[in-house]
């Protein structure tokens, strides 16, 4: 199907039913202050913010000591949440295409109350009920013995600035049997998946995520293309699908990314939220004095599409709208995105690949050029001929209140950028989606724009 | 070269070179009460054995909270090295065969203090010369920019019973320049190293984990074999090669590995050493009060051969002699080994993938047989027709005081073991392998054992 930017993103019968989701259900999002929250309290003496049933989340303190990057030391208010949730996509052949079972979900901190979700997303709080609700639609596919064929099991990290080693189980099953799309779900082929990539707000985080694995898990699915030509997206598919020679061997990359690991020492120390020095609470907020970073906040959410009716919660706000863009480029042809081997404190194993740039630049609002992050003025001011992606995409909305970020995908010439600092490596796509069938690989902002890399033109 | 297992295992000019360099140096080891030790003390609070400069490492406790096993709360003491060293091994092909730098090294829990070590075996204190003494050998071509081409670089667990998240990088460097073997280092050809695996005692624990990746590094080497036949050795190159189809493919391997890690929730606090119950100290030694598990001590070390000619330490005796064990079976005529995702207190991500059987059987000795590990029976009473590989090996000297291990390679029929515990999956010797290069999957007996099946006749 010969498809152009000028076609609508969203199919007409796609949008109405989005619509009709909305509509059908109530979805009432409140602000409240903290002493309004039901079965959420501060604890006295940590003044840690917890759940009365010690399970779902909690907010907790850590003070982190790096010799890696411009601020050496720092306390910050931090998200626990030590239970492996699911994160899973059911897929099916239809007539040779891949289809995917998305669910339209509301989640408190949407901008828009309803985004494209994963089949499933749960935490093991919801799957075993600890809340009480319905069961999980579809879940029986996601747990052993699973009703379909498990094509990816990985557990993958989450923002690791926000959450202490949160990790959820990113899983596509592929099923035969016919299974029905119930209310909320609608059977979606992949390459309008990958369209509605394009759209803002719309796939959410969780979805982005798993559907990053599925070139992996599937590559067969790449073959259908025919990627002879010059576009960006011609040589996005070449690169994915291995074509080509490398900039730097697969051990030279491995050995690149365990240096970096290996250079800088990161203590990372949890403590009482009480004690975070530099941030203040009112009875509406968890604040930084500089008005930066982001705040804790409280909501109290009115549904009726939901296991659960109505419940209060916390949720981070970030301060201000992220970015996260790769830098590309052709190198003798083959399309390498520039890697940034990233330390943030709440990784598992500290290291993780980031994109190229992956930052809240109203942070750096009152410091001069020279102290920004490498790469992130050019991305700011990119010539617009040279950006092959763009759209501005939600966190999780389960967890992030509003938390939006600008994806980008930037192309530059082949003599650009040929210097670049010790932290940066440049990687075919199909060295950098090779690693996503381990954990501790990519973040979670990486994934997302593994993802939307079939979604560029 | 025919060779079958009558042939001296220790060629006669190695073998003279081995007692040479024994009888060159002073080498004495005494046991010492914790008081004697220089620049080593108990914390006045924590009780927590410490050094003065902070580095090398130390000696803390670990509370431990699990529903994976039997004992599902117990407290210990641990060590703790945050530090990543460097275990490497230089190689180079010198007329078609690939030789390896070998060290003959003196560490202090050695029960035959001299063994065959790594090129380089260096802590980060060692190397940046925390202790003051000379520098080490070989290592300008493990540190960036490298003086070869570096084949492996991964950071690789060590006992998760015995330390808290220490891990080291594995590295091995291809030269091609010609490089001087100097006083203390031996080129050895790679056959001659798989063979002394078979010696008691000789090849150390760092040697074998980074030889255990060497088959992934340089694939071609296993070319110059002619697996056509029937032997337990030939079926090993078959299935470490890839050949013939694996009982499960690598989608399921990782399923089953996904859900192991997250069946379980397992808690780990660092305590206080002085808080650690359970556990008595002596003015010679901490000891748990069953006698079980192991010892920490002290020693005094007098030398001549090494960066600092006289030091004391502490090091932590196990009560016992361990037992690893794969046990293998072809199934459809190829090779699959029997993996155990198991739970260790130390890992960084807690369960990792270990030999079939891996205990000290010592302590189960008043325990009934019901209650022992998985396989541990069938192990120690295995038909010595059915045994492929076993030796008495050690643990690392450096830490671990005349820590050793039986090492064993079982090949059990297609028939037996065809219902196995739910941590345990069947896989084939390239799917095992495959997962060397990446962190956080082989535990250091397995990849000791995946050395060791290069060895096997």
């Amino acid at each position: 199907m010969a498809e152009t930017l000028a076609a609508p993103l969203i199919a007409a019968d796609l949008d109405s039913w989005l619509v009709e989701r909305r509509r059908s259900s109530v979805f009432e999002v409140e602000r409240i202050p903290f002493g309004d929250m039901v079965g959420w309290h501060f604890e006295p003496v940590t003044g840690n913010l917890v759940h009365e049933s010690g399970k779902f989340f909690a907010v907790e303190g850590l003070h982190v000591r790096s010799d890696y990057g411009p601020v050496r030391e720092w306390q910050q208010p931090i998200i626990l949440q030590p239970e492996f949730g699911i994160l899973g996509i059911l897929v099916k052949r239809v007539g040779g295409v891949l289809h995917c079972l998305m669910q339209a979900k509301m989640e408190p901190g949407n901008v828009n109350d309803l985004q494209l979700s994963p089949t499933v997303q749960a935490t093991r709080s919801n799957y075993t009920r600890v809340h009480r609700g319905q069961g999980t639609r579809y879940l029986d596919y996601f747990v052993a013995p699973s009703r379909g064929k498990v094509l990816v099991d990985v557990l993958q990290s989450e923002q690791g600035v926000w959450f202490y080693r949160k990790r959820n189980r990113n899983m596509i099953v592929e099923v035969g049997e016919d299974v029905q799309a119930e209310e909320d779900f609608r059977w979606l082929p992949l390459d309008e998946v990958w369209r509605l990539l394009r759209v803002d707000n719309l796939v959410n985080m969780d979805a982005r995520s798993v559907l990053s694995c599925l070139p992996v898990a599937v590559p067969d699915w790449m073959d259908t293309a025919a990627p002879g030509g010059d576009s960006f997206g011609d040589a996005v598919r070449r690169s994915l699908r291995g074509e080509g020679r490398p900039h730097r061997g697969g051990a030279h990359i491995l050995n690149w990314f365990t240096q970096v690991k290996t250079a800088y020492h990161t203590s990372v120390n949890r403590i009482p939220l009480a004690e975070v020095s530099g941030w203040y609470r009112t009875d509406k907020e968890i604040s930084h004095q500089d008005g930066k970073y982001f705040s804790v906040l409280a909501v109290a959410v009115r549904t009726s599409n939901r296991e659960v009716a109505r419940w209060t919660q916390p949720l981070i706000a970030p301060s201000g709208q992220g970015v996260a863009a790769f830098v590309g480029k052709r190198i003798d042809g083959v399309l390498h995105v520039l890697a940034h081997a990233r330390v943030e404190p709440g990784f598992v194993d500290v290291v993780e690949l980031a994109p190229t740039v992956l930052c809240n630049p109203s942070n750096y609002r009152d410091i001069p050029l020279s102290g920004w992050p490498p790469f992130l003025h050019d991305v700011l001011t990119a010539d617009p001929g040279k950006v092959r992606f763009s759209a501005v995409l939600s966190e999780e909305g389960g967890r992030f209140h509003h938390a939006q970020t600008r994806y980008m995908l930037i192309e530059a010439g082949q003599d650009e950028y040929t210097q670049v600092p010790p932290n940066f490596e440049w990687m075919t796509l199909r060295q950098l989606t090779g690693l996503l069938r381990h954990s501790h690989y990519l973040n979670v902002q990486a994934r997302s724009l593994v993802a939307c890399l079939n979604a560029a033109g």
